[in-house]
């Protein structure tokens, strides 16, 4: 999983039938810890004033062969794990626990797919969360600077 | 939640009936990312040669009057949802949730109490896993670098 490691800038778009669709700036690191694992961060940012809009940070994990897993933690109060295939530089991950605090917001279940052509990232993520079935949600193009 | 904002280092001691007994160097830094919680990074490495062990990152949300909530996610395959109270500068949290991924040790319950006395940061952490019931396992003194 190499081919993920840096940090990677871009921009997204948001969408989702409860919120108006929305741009985003972000800024992805993936790097590596002197173990079998990748460390990761995420942040986003609106475009227009730089106000912080979401995070996440958490380990990814190869699980044998073409296999992949994902521990994530959001700020909003939600934990995520993912499992899922790798296929060349891409992966395909679905959440086989999606965990809540007291006070989190109801979701359900994420999909993610991370797709890397040299130093070209792109992702999407589908959601299902506040009574709303799987949609698309987020997609981004990050490029690798460093 | 501001008395633990900072970069912490510090010593402490690892414990379990199933492993022997082990000191650790730890690296603990809390800080502000412009929103109504706190980002959290912990890693760990063996004082004799440098070699990382452990790690985990998340964040911590005021969860209303004296009420703090917690999501972490450990490389291990570990994600952690813990609840609980907040006494002055003293912190005691349980897991409401322990979720797995495929591939990760069999952990059943996590409880932390973090106690801030000036630059001084002490924990203690219990931890009910792979058939032992609640036992003490991690006991670190941090003091803040910045």
């Amino acid at each position: 999983m190499a081919f993920l490691l840096g940090t990677w800038r871009g921009q997204g778009k948001g969408e989702y039938p409860t919120v108006e669709s929305f741009l985003y700036e972000e800024e992805v690191r993936f790097w590596d810890i002197g173990k079998p694992f990748l460390a990761y961060t995420q942040r986003t940012w609106d475009p227009a004033n730089g106000t912080p809009r979401h995070g996440e940070m958490g380990y990814w994990r190869p699980a044998g062969r073409d296999r992949v897993e994902m521990v994530l933690a959001h700020p909003t109060g939600i934990v995520e794990i993912q499992e899922g295939r790798v296929d060349g530089t891409r992966i395909d991950v679905v959440s086989t626990l999606v965990g809540r605090t007291g006070t989190a917001k109801d979701v359900r279940r994420l999909e993610r797919t991370i797709e890397v052509t040299g130093d070209v990232l792109s992702y999407t993520l589908r959601m299902a969360a506040v009574g709303v079935e799987l949609t698309q949600h987020l997609a981004a193009e990050l490029h690798r600077e460093g």
